[in-house]
């Protein structure tokens, strides 16, 4: 059986633009498909950005063209038009319109591409067309360290993403691109409602170091050829699946990263606020790093969130390895075992667990923090 | 001729608080001084910000004892009550009434002092009072690697200040202490205005990682000696002079630092928000870690402040080693020498100057971002 959904297929390319793997992507669907997007919310964007936001501004798409190596970001008009002509190129390869053609760029900011290996990449990716997924997820990495994908099947329908970041893109920033595809039929404004839910509930909730792509966009496509039209709440139940996965393998591989950490804060007015404070600390991050049960740099993160809380309220818990140990409870450090709740944090996943009354959870994903962060984004030069 | 304003009287003991140094300071007035303070926002604070903050609301203070090597934060009760009794203890060796003496601590979270050890401390720095403010400095150090103090003498008075920061708390956070004394004689409410503004202009405009401490104090002590009633605008510049100084001594000796970043934005809605989105990007202070000229970065971090600005019309340059590169103009890169800007940026002050059009000017003191800050925060255990 097919890893793939119904409908469609993928190519991938080496033309040039990074030194090793594949460079160009295409994703194509048999015919037009429902299509929707989230984008970055950078005031700096990278051409493709604008352009892709207008192409699939109908709910509908036929195809995506991908190039990582070069963002074509801070590229002046020139971007513009290199962008567009990466669409009718795709366009001319896979038989379709251009403007049936979303472009996503990942990769050095300031740059103009070079269209001459682009040209050639996108003719090799168009005939290269299959069911196989790893030439197309090669060609969308940049310094990850693992490819990503995740699947769900569900109602006699499948849903497929894969995904890059949060690797270091040479020069510049990390980039999270993330295309998701689903044989369901669904018919384009239920899948951009759909599709905004599920992003702000898992990519929108991932943050390795606080800072935002200029090139950073998630699209979903709908070919409808399993001939199932599903509940939007099961269509959401499996979105969510694949991207929450998605989202935890990006966290996971985070740049210099050695363990996936998944922020919970229950109650307070804004617990969504006090797990990204946390989630964003420095001092926190480093703790993991080093598998420190440093409680009193969590309570700070809280505590600087903005969110008014009560400090002696407040039931603060590490669990990492199968354990849970609780840190801290009305008011004072608990009697924890340091050295034991230390080996657990060895472990490559850590919940800290905040609780501060009753009332919503939520969740951010993100990584520790190390010497191989700063090797990464210190030690390479523009 | 004195260092310190007329009026004052500092000392310093150690009392095995922390392993080195001085751990307990004393900083008296001759008599009831003006006073008032600016302190931590962290929803999660030590006991001493509280009572301190009491305190001070008459406008009136006669002295400080304040400690190191323990912040005595998440105490519960018995932390309430061992600020309280710090301040009769330096009370009884000074000679004055409890209520107005203000109490300051910084050091490890979770802990309760041991109130022996403060006692002995502080009847020693009682006994020790004297001109030299070195035993004092010493006092409120932790993983500061210099002691900072600032100096500035006008119109017939002094102003001097000391502080401390943002080395690391073994194990918690960075904590920023400031006190700072003058022979001027003014009056409380006057002093109060002032001392907000001096201190949102100064020690409000520094970073280091972004985190913000459960202690964080901000003090300032008019003795009225000098005989001298100075203008407003006077006492403004004298105060900002000395604090501006001690921002960027702190700035300069942050966690892991090899240099003192400071970032000037000019023009649109809020460019002292884009001046700290960029400083507190960690891609931004890795590239400074690493003397690179990474533009894209900055204007990455710049672009995802929230503030709108016009990328075409941006002119980023950067300042350092006596040079001025320009980087970005007109919406692309500017023709600069990559391998020249980089040795200018081994110097230890750059200025990054990002213009956005006309308008007002914010600057934001900060500190590149190394192996150290991993080493410091990573590799010490709670």
């Amino acid at each position: 059986m097919a890893v793939i959904p119904k409908g469609f297929l993928l190519g991938g390319a080496r033309c040039g633009l990074k030194n090793r793997r594949n460079d160009i992507g295409l994703l194509v669907c048999d015919g037009l498909a429902s299509g929707s997007g989230v984008f970055t919310t950078n005031t700096v964007r990278a051409a493709c950005v604008d352009y892709t936001r207008a192409v699939i501004a109908d709910g509908r798409l036929r195809a995506l063209v991908v190039n990582s190596g070069n963002a074509n970001c801070c590229t002046g008009e020139q971007g513009e038009r290199d962008t567009a002509r990466m669409a009718e190129l795709a366009a001319d390869a896979i038989g379709c319109r251009p403007e049936e053609v979303a472009v996503a760029s990942t990769g050095i900011i300031g740059h103009l591409l070079d269209m001459a290996r682009v040209e050639r990449g996108i003719a090799a990716a168009g005939q290269a067309l299959g069911g196989d997924p790893k030439p197309f997820m090669d060609a969308i990495l940049t310094t990850d360290l693992v490819e990503k994908s995740a699947r769900a099947e569900t109602g006699g329908g499948v849903v497929y993403g894969v995904a890059k970041g949060s690797g270091m893109i040479a020069p510049n920033m990390a980039t999270m691109l993330a295309f998701v595809m689903t044989d369901f039929a669904v018919d384009p404004d239920l899948l951009g409602n759909v599709w905004r839910r599920v992003s702000g509930a898992t990519f929108n909730r991932l943050t390795v170091d606080g800072d935002t792509s200029t090139n950073d966009m998630a699209l979903v496509f709908a070919s409808g050829a399993s001939g199932v039209r599903p509940a939007e709440s099961d269509l959401e139940a499996a979105l969510t699946e694949v991207c929450l996965d998605l989202t935890r393998q990006i966290a996971r591989d985070g740049e210099g990263a050695t363990k996936l950490v998944e922020v919970v804060v229950t109650g307070s007015a804004d617990p969504l606020r006090i797990a990204r404070t946390i989630a964003e600390s420095p001092l926190v991050k480093t703790a993991m790093f080093g598998c420190d049960p440093n409680w009193g740099r969590i309570l700070m993160a809280a505590g600087r969130s903005g969110v008014l809380f009560d400090p002696q309220t407040a039931i603060l818990s590490l669990r990492a390895s199968g354990e849970d140990h609780t840190l801290f409870e009305g008011g004072s450090p608990a009697g924890f075992d340091a050295k034991r709740v230390s080996t657990a944090l060895k472990s490559d996943h850590v919940v800290i667990d905040l609780r501060l009354g009753e009332g919503e959870t939520a969740t951010i994903y993100t990584c520790d923090f190390g010497y191989g962060y700063v090797r990464i984004n210190a030690e390479y030069h523009t």
